[in-house]
């Protein structure tokens, strides 16, 4: 059930300091230390952190091919300048040594509080004792050592019928569609052309770390790797593709059950859409809406404000054909209030998982589901003071 | 300093029962009862309620002539289909009745709760007693009778060398650039073409009302209106246009700091966008990120979440050529914190009133002010259940 699952890979986690007590750090490792095909997916921000311009240049540089990673969290490095550019190269440097590997096969993450230096004093020492540590055991330590504001450990495994994929992740704040301050790390032993891995983990990122909408906010360090070391052999590529999709959609879960201040996650499905992409621009407008999140946290039907922000979501949209259900029941057709089962819906919005439907009438098939998050005092407590 | 500050135009506000106690219907009227010139702009939502409509309709049957508004609030008239448009019908034709003049040149409007229909037993006989009230006098009474969730009434008047101009207004939440839960009526004594009237009013519109953005949501009911009976004669129409803008500007601030739950406003401005509407596309994603909202809730000069916010704002961002500054301390160039005062950037967030100033980068002259509103417990309070 960790990062480690499928064979020929090692992690580890420790404390190094950068946090007052918890885990702080991570590293992921192919056990011979040979590289592997490695596909990737970044932030979209253009305020960039110097890890994610780091991996992404040597990725280029190497074609798509890691040995390591090494992360840090309780500090995103960003905002940071040269000075950070440097401290990535460091950190990649130091886990090449430790692990007598080519430091252009070291990759390197940093998530936690922008524009502070990384105490590099703190993490440079703590490499080789990571290094030292790893182990096929130590998925479930590495797991702990990338959260930020996270209150649990993400892990997912799928055995396939040749291969295992396992993976970790964090994240629980400035979220969005576009990643967010999330890290995600996969391993397979499945046999797949880098290209290929490429197109697969696009497909499964856009279609559920990119669903969840916990506050709109897209960070500077996102990033989504996936590592695979062949010796499994060629795979079914639609049970591998498939297999992705699960264990990304697993993590996804469980970070939206952990987002921040989080008391209701919200299965927000958007139909009758002119397209695709104006049913997502319809659900994002609705699920980035202040005043819809606020009637989650507070459980209250009020379908009014999602017809609001789906009106002026920039799409097409017709009041006369639109809909709106909650948990199945049909509450408002043609932007009128129906005769419906209100006590049947009061009870379904106090459910820790809500479902709800908005038609925009747009006559189309187009469509999209996204996961929302409620805004209650719990998200402000965690985000009015830098802590 | 009220709605009826221009010689010509009388008000009269009371409580009809929409609300439990406070005020909840106004009138606004020609002293004649004769139509005067009249410019408008309504909500861009889509989903948009039926005193809308109507008065779109009315405006455009009339080549924009009014004599009378009426405003209830406690209920927007809103996702109420067929229903709603007849209620908002029968209000003006009870209005018309009650001063002798065609419903043609009667205006309603309605701000609320979304979804309910129009109490019409309260709201019909609440229409002839306000009719008798009207008066000079009657102004301050007007401005309470269009409130929902404000705290204080919003009034402002300006006085020309040839004309008078005043207004009030209301909307403390659901409010973003393109308008929002706000409604705003002025009245002047100039005598300024409808045409000339609407251009000068859409343009104070766009850099008044229009730039206060407290929760990025739209609203389905919102309008301003200007009345104009021409009495004074023809103004200067620049000292006309200023006092258009500056009558505006005051019931912007107004509403500004009678936010939901707001604690703090912050005068956003961007700098060095590729253009202005850049600027205010990148000024619209950093008011709107509930991570930098929350930061201004908890007086926290954390600038890189506003270079993050920028920098997915879909616009040019050059993070080598961005700076932030907090009350004109510059905290913040080429993405790195630089030296500077921070016990002075501290006292500058405790202020009620923030001035920040972000610069994209883009190398460009392109500019945008906004008005950004914090993320507090209050709003939460507010808004989690209908009340």
């Amino acid at each position: 059930m960790s990062v480690t699952a499928a064979p020929g890979f090692v992690a580890a986690g420790c404390h190094a300091g950068i946090k007052r007590r918890k885990h702080d750090m991570a590293l992921l490792a192919t056990d011979d230390g040979k590289p592997v095909a490695c596909a990737a997916v970044f932030t979209r921000n253009k305020f960039v952190a110097p890890p994610v311009t780091l991996d992404r240049a040597r990725l280029a540089a190497s074609g798509g091919k890691a040995a390591a990673i090494v992360v840090n969290s309780g500090n995103a490095n960003a905002g940071t300048g040269a000075a950070g550019m440097a401290d990535a190269e460091a950190m990649s440097a130091a886990t090449a040594a430790a692990l007598g590997i080519y430091k252009a096969h070291v990759l390197v993450s940093s998530t936690g509080i922008i524009g502070n230096p990384l105490p590099m004093d703190l993490i440079l020492p703590a490499i080789p004792k990571l290094a030292k540590k790893l182990s096929v055991e130590g998925g479930a330590e590495a797991a702990k050592g990338i959260l930020t504001t996270d209150h649990l450990a993400k892990e997912a495994a799928v055995k396939g019928s040749t291969f295992t994929l396992g993976g970790m992740a964090k994240g629980c704040g400035m979220i969005a569609p576009n990643m967010a301050t999330m890290l995600a790390y996969l391993t397979t032993d499945a046999d797949v052309p880098q290209g290929e891995l490429q197109r697969i983990l696009k497909a499964a990122v856009d279609r559920t770390f990119n669903t969840l909408n916990v506050d709109g906010a897209t960070s500077t360090n996102d990033t989504v790797i996936l590592l695979a070391n062949g010796r499994a052999g060629k795979p079914d590529m639609r049970e591998f593709a498939d297999a992705v999709h699960r264990v990304c959609e697993a993590l996804t879960l469980q970070m939206a059950k952990d987002a921040e201040g989080m008391t209701r996650m919200v299965m927000l499905r958007v139909t009758g859409a002119a397209s695709d992409a104006e049913a997502r621009a319809a659900a994002k407008n609705i699920a980035e809406n202040n005043l819809v999140k606020c009637s989650w946290y507070g459980s209250d039907p009020y379908w009014g404000r999602l017809l609001g922000a789906a009106g002026s979501a920039g799409v097409e949209f017709d009041t006369e054909a639109s809909a709106v259900a909650y948990g199945g029941i049909t509450v408002s057709r043609g932007g009128i209030e129906i005769d419906h089962d209100r006590a049947a819906v009061t009870a379904h919005m106090k459910n820790e998982r809500i479902e709800i439907e908005v038609n925009v009438g747009a006559g189309g098939n187009g469509s999209a589901q996204v996961i929302g998050i409620d805004l209650g005092p719990g998200y402000i407590k965690e985000n009015s003071v830098t802590s």
